[in-house]
Protein backbone atom coordinates (compact mmCIF):
# COMPACT_ATOMS: atom_id res chain seq x y z
CA UNK A 1 0.00 0.00 0.00
CA UNK A 2 1.35 3.34 -0.96
CA UNK A 3 2.53 5.91 1.40
CA UNK A 4 0.42 9.01 1.67
CA UNK A 5 2.06 12.57 0.27
CA UNK A 6 4.16 14.29 2.73
CA UNK A 7 4.31 18.04 2.71
CA UNK A 8 7.20 20.18 4.01
CA UNK A 9 7.95 23.41 4.85
CA UNK A 10 9.97 25.20 7.24
CA UNK A 11 9.34 28.52 9.25
CA UNK A 12 11.22 30.74 11.59
CA UNK A 13 10.12 31.48 14.81
CA UNK A 14 8.93 35.03 15.35
CA UNK A 15 8.99 36.95 18.61
CA UNK A 16 5.54 37.01 18.32
CA UNK A 17 5.37 33.46 18.64
CA UNK A 18 6.89 33.50 21.96
CA UNK A 19 5.11 33.67 25.34
CA UNK A 20 6.87 34.87 29.02
CA UNK A 21 7.92 31.70 29.54
CA UNK A 22 10.48 31.76 26.45
CA UNK A 23 8.81 29.38 24.18
CA UNK A 24 6.63 29.04 21.55
CA UNK A 25 3.11 29.36 22.71
CA UNK A 26 1.15 26.42 22.44
CA UNK A 27 -1.88 27.78 19.91
CA UNK A 28 0.52 28.53 17.56
CA UNK A 29 1.25 25.47 16.90
CA UNK A 30 -2.48 25.11 15.23
CA UNK A 31 -1.26 28.26 12.87
CA UNK A 32 1.72 25.87 12.36
CA UNK A 33 -0.69 23.30 11.52
CA UNK A 34 -2.55 25.38 9.01
CA UNK A 35 0.69 26.57 7.48
CA UNK A 36 0.87 22.88 7.20
CA UNK A 37 -2.13 21.77 5.25
CA UNK A 38 -2.86 25.26 3.18
CA UNK A 39 0.75 23.94 1.33
CA UNK A 40 -0.48 20.63 1.39
CA UNK A 41 -3.73 21.05 -0.73
CA UNK A 42 -1.49 23.87 -2.83
CA UNK A 43 0.93 20.80 -3.43
CA UNK A 44 -1.81 18.18 -4.44
CA UNK A 45 -2.93 20.86 -6.68
CA UNK A 46 -6.18 22.34 -5.41
CA UNK A 47 -4.92 25.22 -3.03
CA UNK A 48 -6.93 26.54 -0.34
CA UNK A 49 -7.66 30.25 -1.75
CA UNK A 50 -9.27 28.32 -4.89
CA UNK A 51 -11.42 25.42 -3.34
CA UNK A 52 -12.61 28.96 -1.67
CA UNK A 53 -13.54 30.73 -4.33
CA UNK A 54 -15.15 27.44 -5.62
CA UNK A 55 -17.26 28.03 -3.29
CA UNK A 56 -15.96 25.77 -0.64
CA UNK A 57 -14.86 26.07 3.21
CA UNK A 58 -13.02 23.34 5.37
CA UNK A 59 -13.59 24.60 8.48
CA UNK A 60 -11.94 22.71 11.52
CA UNK A 61 -14.27 20.61 13.90
CA UNK A 62 -11.44 19.05 16.08
CA UNK A 63 -8.03 19.47 16.57
CA UNK A 64 -5.10 17.81 18.74
CA UNK A 65 -1.81 18.59 19.64
CA UNK A 66 1.18 16.22 21.91
CA UNK A 67 3.63 18.32 22.93
CA UNK A 68 7.03 17.18 23.21
CA UNK A 69 9.77 19.75 23.21
CA UNK A 70 9.86 23.38 23.17
CA UNK A 71 10.66 26.15 20.15
CA UNK A 72 12.22 29.94 20.95
CA UNK A 73 12.69 32.86 18.88
CA UNK A 74 14.84 32.53 16.03
CA UNK A 75 14.45 28.68 15.79
CA UNK A 76 14.13 27.09 12.23
CA UNK A 77 11.50 24.68 12.05
CA UNK A 78 10.25 21.80 9.74
CA UNK A 79 6.74 21.19 9.17
CA UNK A 80 5.38 17.87 7.61
CA UNK A 81 1.70 17.20 6.59
CA UNK A 82 -0.42 14.51 5.45
CA UNK A 83 -3.40 13.55 4.70
CA UNK A 84 -4.07 10.90 7.17
CA UNK A 85 -8.18 9.90 6.32
CA UNK A 86 -11.01 10.88 4.78
CA UNK A 87 -14.94 10.36 4.04
CA UNK A 88 -17.13 11.79 1.51
CA UNK A 89 -17.45 15.12 3.93
CA UNK A 90 -14.39 15.30 5.64
CA UNK A 91 -10.84 15.54 6.18
CA UNK A 92 -7.90 14.10 8.71
CA UNK A 93 -4.24 16.09 8.40
CA UNK A 94 -2.03 15.18 10.17
CA UNK A 95 1.16 17.79 11.50
CA UNK A 96 4.21 16.76 12.87
CA UNK A 97 6.67 20.06 13.96
CA UNK A 98 10.42 19.22 14.21
CA UNK A 99 13.74 20.68 15.16
CA UNK A 100 16.71 19.67 13.41
CA UNK A 101 15.11 16.56 13.32
CA UNK A 102 13.52 16.24 16.55
CA UNK A 103 9.92 16.01 17.09
CA UNK A 104 8.71 19.35 19.22
CA UNK A 105 4.85 18.40 18.11
CA UNK A 106 2.88 15.99 16.86
CA UNK A 107 -1.17 16.25 16.17
CA UNK A 108 -4.06 16.46 13.79
CA UNK A 109 -7.29 18.52 12.36
CA UNK A 110 -10.61 17.11 11.44
CA UNK A 111 -12.23 19.22 8.65
CA UNK A 112 -15.97 19.08 7.76
CA UNK A 113 -16.44 20.39 4.07
CA UNK A 114 -18.77 22.88 3.63
CA UNK A 115 -20.74 25.03 0.86
CA UNK A 116 -19.89 28.47 1.56
CA UNK A 117 -23.28 29.64 0.26
CA UNK A 118 -25.75 27.67 2.74
CA UNK A 119 -23.01 27.38 5.06
CA UNK A 120 -24.08 23.51 5.49
CA UNK A 121 -21.89 20.54 5.00
CA UNK A 122 -21.22 19.11 1.71
CA UNK A 123 -19.86 16.48 0.04
CA UNK A 124 -15.79 17.27 -0.92
CA UNK A 125 -15.81 18.92 -4.36
CA UNK A 126 -14.57 15.85 -6.85
CA UNK A 127 -11.66 17.47 -8.00
CA UNK A 128 -10.43 17.37 -4.18
CA UNK A 129 -11.63 13.83 -3.27
CA UNK A 130 -10.25 12.45 -6.66
CA UNK A 131 -6.44 13.96 -6.30
CA UNK A 132 -6.78 13.02 -2.12
CA UNK A 133 -7.51 9.61 -3.59
CA UNK A 134 -4.45 9.47 -5.56
CA UNK A 135 -2.18 12.12 -4.87
CA UNK A 136 0.45 10.48 -6.91
CA UNK A 137 -0.25 12.24 -10.07
CA UNK A 138 -0.11 15.83 -8.53
CA UNK A 139 2.92 16.37 -7.72
CA UNK A 140 5.69 14.48 -9.59
CA UNK B 1 -15.79 74.20 23.65
CA UNK B 2 -16.97 70.25 24.84
CA UNK B 3 -14.71 67.28 25.66
CA UNK B 4 -15.33 64.43 23.14
CA UNK B 5 -17.19 61.42 24.91
CA UNK B 6 -13.92 59.13 26.40
CA UNK B 7 -14.77 55.51 26.48
CA UNK B 8 -13.56 53.21 29.15
CA UNK B 9 -12.65 49.04 28.67
CA UNK B 10 -10.95 47.06 31.42
CA UNK B 11 -8.47 44.04 30.30
CA UNK B 12 -6.90 41.51 31.64
CA UNK B 13 -3.63 40.57 29.91
CA UNK B 14 -3.49 36.65 29.01
CA UNK B 15 -0.54 34.45 29.08
CA UNK B 16 -0.69 34.84 24.75
CA UNK B 17 -0.50 38.24 25.01
CA UNK B 18 3.28 38.43 26.30
CA UNK B 19 6.69 37.40 24.82
CA UNK B 20 9.76 36.14 26.12
CA UNK B 21 11.33 39.64 27.08
CA UNK B 22 8.45 39.37 29.31
CA UNK B 23 5.63 41.70 28.71
CA UNK B 24 3.03 42.31 25.86
CA UNK B 25 4.25 42.07 22.79
CA UNK B 26 3.98 45.43 21.26
CA UNK B 27 1.84 44.67 18.27
CA UNK B 28 -0.93 43.59 21.11
CA UNK B 29 -1.35 47.67 21.66
CA UNK B 30 -2.69 48.08 18.17
CA UNK B 31 -5.51 44.86 18.79
CA UNK B 32 -6.12 46.50 22.66
CA UNK B 33 -6.89 49.82 20.47
CA UNK B 34 -9.14 48.15 18.04
CA UNK B 35 -11.09 46.52 21.37
CA UNK B 36 -11.12 50.17 22.35
CA UNK B 37 -12.67 51.77 19.38
CA UNK B 38 -15.02 48.93 19.36
CA UNK B 39 -16.29 49.63 22.61
CA UNK B 40 -16.43 53.98 21.58
CA UNK B 41 -18.36 53.00 18.50
CA UNK B 42 -20.97 51.23 20.93
CA UNK B 43 -20.77 53.60 23.10
CA UNK B 44 -22.09 56.27 20.83
CA UNK B 45 -24.76 54.13 19.55
CA UNK B 46 -23.46 52.73 15.88
CA UNK B 47 -21.70 49.25 17.11
CA UNK B 48 -19.34 48.25 14.40
CA UNK B 49 -20.85 45.07 13.26
CA UNK B 50 -24.14 47.33 12.98
CA UNK B 51 -21.98 49.48 10.51
CA UNK B 52 -20.88 46.43 8.75
CA UNK B 53 -24.34 45.08 8.40
CA UNK B 54 -25.46 48.95 6.68
CA UNK B 55 -22.07 48.12 3.87
CA UNK B 56 -19.39 49.94 5.56
CA UNK B 57 -16.10 49.24 7.20
CA UNK B 58 -13.78 51.37 8.49
CA UNK B 59 -10.09 49.84 8.07
CA UNK B 60 -6.84 51.57 9.12
CA UNK B 61 -5.02 53.55 6.71
CA UNK B 62 -2.42 54.99 9.83
CA UNK B 63 -1.54 53.61 13.30
CA UNK B 64 0.93 55.18 15.36
CA UNK B 65 1.89 54.15 19.32
CA UNK B 66 4.52 55.38 21.88
CA UNK B 67 5.20 52.34 24.52
CA UNK B 68 5.60 54.67 27.83
CA UNK B 69 5.99 51.08 30.42
CA UNK B 70 5.24 47.72 30.10
CA UNK B 71 2.37 45.20 31.19
CA UNK B 72 2.95 41.26 32.03
CA UNK B 73 0.40 38.55 32.41
CA UNK B 74 -2.06 39.15 34.70
CA UNK B 75 -2.26 43.05 34.65
CA UNK B 76 -5.66 44.70 34.62
CA UNK B 77 -5.52 47.18 32.64
CA UNK B 78 -7.53 50.34 31.51
CA UNK B 79 -8.07 50.97 27.76
CA UNK B 80 -10.01 55.19 27.09
CA UNK B 81 -10.04 56.33 23.72
CA UNK B 82 -12.04 59.06 22.07
CA UNK B 83 -12.58 60.65 18.91
CA UNK B 84 -9.87 62.86 18.17
CA UNK B 85 -11.01 64.20 14.58
CA UNK B 86 -12.96 63.63 11.49
CA UNK B 87 -13.65 64.63 8.12
CA UNK B 88 -16.57 63.19 5.63
CA UNK B 89 -14.57 60.43 5.07
CA UNK B 90 -12.04 60.07 7.52
CA UNK B 91 -11.88 59.08 11.14
CA UNK B 92 -9.23 59.87 14.02
CA UNK B 93 -9.13 58.07 17.68
CA UNK B 94 -6.96 57.79 20.11
CA UNK B 95 -6.20 55.79 22.44
CA UNK B 96 -4.01 55.37 25.97
CA UNK B 97 -3.73 52.24 27.87
CA UNK B 98 -2.98 52.47 31.74
CA UNK B 99 -2.19 50.09 34.33
CA UNK B 100 -3.66 51.70 38.42
CA UNK B 101 -3.66 54.72 36.23
CA UNK B 102 0.38 55.17 34.61
CA UNK B 103 0.52 55.39 31.67
CA UNK B 104 1.72 52.32 29.36
CA UNK B 105 0.95 53.64 25.83
CA UNK B 106 -0.55 56.19 24.02
CA UNK B 107 -1.51 56.19 20.03
CA UNK B 108 -3.99 56.85 17.45
CA UNK B 109 -5.25 54.91 14.81
CA UNK B 110 -6.93 57.00 11.55
CA UNK B 111 -9.39 54.66 9.32
CA UNK B 112 -11.58 55.93 5.83
CA UNK B 113 -14.89 54.77 5.58
CA UNK B 114 -15.32 52.60 2.85
CA UNK B 115 -18.25 50.81 0.75
CA UNK B 116 -17.86 47.28 1.23
CA UNK B 117 -20.17 46.52 -2.05
CA UNK B 118 -17.45 48.50 -4.17
CA UNK B 119 -14.85 48.24 -1.93
CA UNK B 120 -13.96 52.01 -2.72
CA UNK B 121 -13.71 54.76 -0.13
CA UNK B 122 -17.31 56.78 0.28
CA UNK B 123 -18.43 59.19 3.04
CA UNK B 124 -19.09 58.54 6.88
CA UNK B 125 -22.86 57.25 7.33
CA UNK B 126 -24.43 59.97 7.97
CA UNK B 127 -25.33 58.50 11.23
CA UNK B 128 -22.36 58.06 12.40
CA UNK B 129 -21.00 61.39 11.26
CA UNK B 130 -24.15 62.99 12.97
CA UNK B 131 -23.32 60.79 16.24
CA UNK B 132 -19.98 61.87 16.26
CA UNK B 133 -20.63 65.54 15.70
CA UNK B 134 -22.61 65.50 19.54
CA UNK B 135 -22.48 62.31 20.94
CA UNK B 136 -23.56 64.00 23.90
CA UNK B 137 -26.77 62.38 23.03
CA UNK B 138 -26.10 59.06 23.10
CA UNK B 139 -24.65 58.11 26.19
CA UNK B 140 -26.00 59.47 28.97
CA UNK C 1 -18.98 12.33 44.79
CA UNK C 2 -18.85 16.19 44.86
CA UNK C 3 -18.57 17.77 41.61
CA UNK C 4 -15.43 20.00 40.54
CA UNK C 5 -15.15 23.79 41.17
CA UNK C 6 -16.28 24.98 37.93
CA UNK C 7 -14.65 28.51 37.06
CA UNK C 8 -17.09 30.96 34.56
CA UNK C 9 -15.46 34.02 32.58
CA UNK C 10 -17.25 36.17 30.05
CA UNK C 11 -15.27 37.44 26.83
CA UNK C 12 -16.35 39.44 24.57
CA UNK C 13 -14.68 38.55 20.90
CA UNK C 14 -12.44 41.19 19.14
CA UNK C 15 -11.55 41.64 15.15
CA UNK C 16 -8.29 39.96 15.48
CA UNK C 17 -10.06 37.09 16.53
CA UNK C 18 -11.69 36.60 13.37
CA UNK C 19 -10.24 35.49 10.03
CA UNK C 20 -11.50 35.52 6.47
CA UNK C 21 -13.93 32.76 7.01
CA UNK C 22 -15.98 35.25 9.25
CA UNK C 23 -15.45 33.43 12.34
CA UNK C 24 -13.03 33.01 15.25
CA UNK C 25 -9.92 31.71 13.98
CA UNK C 26 -9.43 27.90 15.78
CA UNK C 27 -6.27 28.39 17.36
CA UNK C 28 -7.68 31.31 19.40
CA UNK C 29 -10.18 28.87 21.39
CA UNK C 30 -6.46 27.17 22.82
CA UNK C 31 -6.15 31.22 24.19
CA UNK C 32 -9.45 30.99 25.60
CA UNK C 33 -8.70 27.80 27.25
CA UNK C 34 -5.85 29.66 28.55
CA UNK C 35 -7.52 32.83 30.15
CA UNK C 36 -10.32 29.77 31.87
CA UNK C 37 -7.67 27.99 33.33
CA UNK C 38 -5.70 31.05 34.42
CA UNK C 39 -8.93 31.98 36.12
CA UNK C 40 -9.62 28.81 37.42
CA UNK C 41 -6.24 28.73 39.57
CA UNK C 42 -6.65 32.42 40.90
CA UNK C 43 -10.13 31.15 42.45
CA UNK C 44 -9.10 28.06 43.85
CA UNK C 45 -6.32 30.62 45.54
CA UNK C 46 -2.94 29.49 43.88
CA UNK C 47 -2.83 32.02 40.74
CA UNK C 48 -0.47 31.50 37.69
CA UNK C 49 1.92 34.46 38.37
CA UNK C 50 2.16 33.19 42.24
CA UNK C 51 3.02 29.68 40.63
CA UNK C 52 5.50 31.03 38.18
CA UNK C 53 7.01 33.43 41.24
CA UNK C 54 7.42 29.91 43.27
CA UNK C 55 9.55 28.39 40.50
CA UNK C 56 6.84 26.69 38.74
CA UNK C 57 5.72 26.22 35.43
CA UNK C 58 2.44 24.41 34.02
CA UNK C 59 3.48 24.15 30.29
CA UNK C 60 0.97 22.09 28.43
CA UNK C 61 1.88 18.67 27.12
CA UNK C 62 -1.47 17.74 25.06
CA UNK C 63 -4.26 20.06 24.25
CA UNK C 64 -7.65 18.91 22.58
CA UNK C 65 -10.65 20.61 21.09
CA UNK C 66 -13.69 19.88 19.66
CA UNK C 67 -15.59 22.79 17.24
CA UNK C 68 -19.16 22.74 17.00
CA UNK C 69 -20.56 26.34 16.23
CA UNK C 70 -18.82 29.28 15.31
CA UNK C 71 -18.92 32.74 16.79
CA UNK C 72 -17.80 36.37 15.30
CA UNK C 73 -17.18 39.63 16.36
CA UNK C 74 -18.79 41.44 18.91
CA UNK C 75 -20.48 37.77 20.53
CA UNK C 76 -19.98 38.00 24.18
CA UNK C 77 -18.93 34.53 25.17
CA UNK C 78 -19.12 32.33 28.27
CA UNK C 79 -15.61 30.22 29.17
CA UNK C 80 -16.25 27.62 31.58
CA UNK C 81 -13.42 25.89 33.60
CA UNK C 82 -12.79 22.65 35.92
CA UNK C 83 -10.13 20.42 37.07
CA UNK C 84 -10.93 17.16 35.71
CA UNK C 85 -8.15 14.69 36.83
CA UNK C 86 -4.74 15.62 38.28
CA UNK C 87 -1.99 13.07 39.57
CA UNK C 88 1.47 13.82 41.13
CA UNK C 89 2.85 15.62 38.70
CA UNK C 90 0.25 16.46 35.99
CA UNK C 91 -2.82 18.49 35.26
CA UNK C 92 -5.91 17.85 33.34
CA UNK C 93 -8.28 20.78 32.40
CA UNK C 94 -11.88 20.95 30.79
CA UNK C 95 -13.11 23.72 29.16
CA UNK C 96 -16.05 25.29 26.90
CA UNK C 97 -16.86 27.97 25.35
CA UNK C 98 -20.70 28.55 24.98
CA UNK C 99 -22.58 31.74 23.70
CA UNK C 100 -26.00 32.30 25.21
CA UNK C 101 -25.40 28.94 26.20
CA UNK C 102 -25.15 27.15 23.46
CA UNK C 103 -21.98 25.10 22.87
CA UNK C 104 -19.33 26.34 20.49
CA UNK C 105 -16.17 24.43 21.83
CA UNK C 106 -15.35 22.08 24.15
CA UNK C 107 -12.35 20.37 24.92
CA UNK C 108 -9.19 20.09 27.27
CA UNK C 109 -5.55 20.73 28.02
CA UNK C 110 -3.23 18.68 30.08
CA UNK C 111 -0.08 20.25 32.34
CA UNK C 112 2.93 18.72 33.25
CA UNK C 113 4.65 20.55 35.98
CA UNK C 114 7.86 21.86 35.84
CA UNK C 115 10.62 23.60 37.99
CA UNK C 116 11.35 26.89 36.32
CA UNK C 117 14.92 27.01 37.56
CA UNK C 118 16.04 23.14 35.99
CA UNK C 119 13.41 22.67 33.16
CA UNK C 120 12.57 19.58 34.44
CA UNK C 121 9.18 17.83 35.66
CA UNK C 122 8.54 18.08 39.69
CA UNK C 123 5.77 17.22 41.61
CA UNK C 124 2.66 20.01 41.78
CA UNK C 125 3.58 22.39 44.62
CA UNK C 126 1.81 20.83 48.00
CA UNK C 127 -0.22 24.07 47.85
CA UNK C 128 -1.68 23.20 44.30
CA UNK C 129 -2.32 19.81 45.25
CA UNK C 130 -4.02 20.63 48.48
CA UNK C 131 -5.96 22.68 46.85
CA UNK C 132 -7.32 20.61 43.73
CA UNK C 133 -8.23 18.18 46.51
CA UNK C 134 -10.42 20.65 48.19
CA UNK C 135 -11.15 23.61 46.28
CA UNK C 136 -14.09 23.45 48.22
CA UNK C 137 -12.11 25.88 50.80
CA UNK C 138 -11.06 28.36 48.68
CA UNK C 139 -13.90 30.53 47.00
CA UNK C 140 -16.52 30.27 48.96
CA UNK D 1 26.97 59.36 0.93
CA UNK D 2 26.18 55.63 1.06
CA UNK D 3 22.67 53.96 1.02
CA UNK D 4 21.84 52.04 3.72
CA UNK D 5 21.75 48.31 3.64
CA UNK D 6 18.29 46.72 2.89
CA UNK D 7 17.58 43.75 3.83
CA UNK D 8 15.19 41.38 2.40
CA UNK D 9 12.61 38.39 3.01
CA UNK D 10 9.22 37.05 1.94
CA UNK D 11 6.44 36.08 3.56
CA UNK D 12 3.12 33.67 3.05
CA UNK D 13 0.19 35.05 4.65
CA UNK D 14 -1.48 32.14 6.47
CA UNK D 15 -5.20 32.36 6.86
CA UNK D 16 -4.65 33.21 10.51
CA UNK D 17 -3.49 36.83 9.70
CA UNK D 18 -6.48 37.45 7.97
CA UNK D 19 -9.85 38.75 9.57
CA UNK D 20 -13.30 38.81 9.25
CA UNK D 21 -13.12 41.55 6.34
CA UNK D 22 -11.19 39.38 4.41
CA UNK D 23 -7.59 41.33 4.89
CA UNK D 24 -4.45 40.67 6.86
CA UNK D 25 -5.13 41.95 10.15
CA UNK D 26 -3.76 45.71 10.64
CA UNK D 27 -1.65 44.37 13.98
CA UNK D 28 0.07 41.68 11.95
CA UNK D 29 1.87 44.23 10.16
CA UNK D 30 3.94 45.07 13.65
CA UNK D 31 4.38 41.27 13.57
CA UNK D 32 5.85 41.72 9.70
CA UNK D 33 8.49 44.22 11.04
CA UNK D 34 9.64 42.27 13.54
CA UNK D 35 10.77 39.54 10.90
CA UNK D 36 12.39 42.21 8.79
CA UNK D 37 14.01 43.56 11.72
CA UNK D 38 15.34 40.48 13.26
CA UNK D 39 16.26 39.04 9.38
CA UNK D 40 18.03 43.01 9.16
CA UNK D 41 20.20 42.42 12.86
CA UNK D 42 21.44 38.52 11.37
CA UNK D 43 22.48 39.83 8.23
CA UNK D 44 24.45 42.68 9.27
CA UNK D 45 26.26 40.64 11.94
CA UNK D 46 24.45 40.44 15.16
CA UNK D 47 21.19 38.48 15.40
CA UNK D 48 18.80 39.36 18.04
CA UNK D 49 19.05 36.24 19.94
CA UNK D 50 23.01 36.97 20.59
CA UNK D 51 22.03 40.34 21.45
CA UNK D 52 19.83 38.89 24.37
CA UNK D 53 22.29 36.38 25.71
CA UNK D 54 24.84 39.44 25.80
CA UNK D 55 21.97 41.02 28.22
CA UNK D 56 21.27 43.65 25.62
CA UNK D 57 17.08 44.03 24.79
CA UNK D 58 15.89 46.44 22.08
CA UNK D 59 12.39 46.92 22.85
CA UNK D 60 9.72 49.44 20.92
CA UNK D 61 9.60 52.40 22.10
CA UNK D 62 7.45 53.77 19.06
CA UNK D 63 5.85 52.25 16.13
CA UNK D 64 4.15 53.65 13.05
CA UNK D 65 2.76 52.59 10.02
CA UNK D 66 0.77 53.71 6.72
CA UNK D 67 -1.75 51.28 5.25
CA UNK D 68 -2.06 51.93 1.28
CA UNK D 69 -3.60 48.15 -0.34
CA UNK D 70 -4.53 45.37 1.51
CA UNK D 71 -2.93 41.60 1.31
CA UNK D 72 -4.97 38.66 2.01
CA UNK D 73 -4.31 34.85 2.36
CA UNK D 74 -1.90 33.18 0.46
CA UNK D 75 -0.61 36.40 -1.21
CA UNK D 76 3.30 36.09 -1.16
CA UNK D 77 4.93 39.36 0.41
CA UNK D 78 8.57 41.14 0.34
CA UNK D 79 9.36 42.77 3.29
CA UNK D 80 12.01 45.72 3.01
CA UNK D 81 14.15 46.97 6.41
CA UNK D 82 16.89 49.31 6.68
CA UNK D 83 18.06 50.94 9.83
CA UNK D 84 17.30 54.59 9.32
CA UNK D 85 18.84 56.49 12.49
CA UNK D 86 20.21 55.78 15.64
CA UNK D 87 21.99 57.56 18.38
CA UNK D 88 24.00 56.00 21.32
CA UNK D 89 21.00 54.59 22.92
CA UNK D 90 18.22 54.15 20.28
CA UNK D 91 17.99 53.03 16.76
CA UNK D 92 15.05 53.36 14.19
CA UNK D 93 14.60 51.11 11.61
CA UNK D 94 12.77 51.36 8.44
CA UNK D 95 10.12 48.78 6.75
CA UNK D 96 8.39 48.20 3.61
CA UNK D 97 5.66 45.56 2.94
CA UNK D 98 5.27 45.05 -0.95
CA UNK D 99 3.06 42.35 -3.12
CA UNK D 100 4.60 41.85 -6.68
CA UNK D 101 5.60 45.59 -6.13
CA UNK D 102 3.21 46.83 -5.31
CA UNK D 103 3.80 49.31 -1.86
CA UNK D 104 0.91 47.71 1.21
CA UNK D 105 2.79 49.47 4.25
CA UNK D 106 5.36 51.33 5.25
CA UNK D 107 6.50 52.92 8.83
CA UNK D 108 8.93 52.55 11.24
CA UNK D 109 9.71 51.58 15.09
CA UNK D 110 11.75 53.41 17.16
CA UNK D 111 14.17 51.10 19.64
CA UNK D 112 15.78 51.87 23.19
CA UNK D 113 18.73 49.74 24.32
CA UNK D 114 17.72 48.31 27.32
CA UNK D 115 20.30 45.99 29.93
CA UNK D 116 18.48 43.37 30.59
CA UNK D 117 19.83 42.67 34.06
CA UNK D 118 18.76 46.08 35.28
CA UNK D 119 16.34 46.48 33.15
CA UNK D 120 17.23 50.24 32.46
CA UNK D 121 18.28 52.22 29.01
CA UNK D 122 21.83 51.46 28.69
CA UNK D 123 24.15 52.40 25.36
CA UNK D 124 23.99 50.23 21.93
CA UNK D 125 26.25 47.75 22.36
CA UNK D 126 30.08 48.28 20.96
CA UNK D 127 29.28 45.38 18.51
CA UNK D 128 26.10 46.65 17.04
CA UNK D 129 27.19 50.41 17.01
CA UNK D 130 30.31 49.76 14.80
CA UNK D 131 28.14 47.52 12.81
CA UNK D 132 25.99 50.28 12.33
CA UNK D 133 28.08 52.70 11.62
CA UNK D 134 29.39 50.92 8.63
CA UNK D 135 27.48 47.88 7.57
CA UNK D 136 29.27 47.28 4.67
CA UNK D 137 31.98 45.03 6.05
CA UNK D 138 29.57 42.75 7.33
CA UNK D 139 27.02 41.36 4.77
CA UNK D 140 29.35 41.03 1.46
Amino acid sequence: MSQPYKTHLTYEVSYADTDRMGFVYYANYLVFFERTRSRLLADVGYPYPKLEADGFGLPVIEAHVDYRASATYGDLLDFHGWLDSHTATRLRVACEVRKQGALLAVGYTVHACLNLQSMKPTRLPSRLAETLADPSDSHE
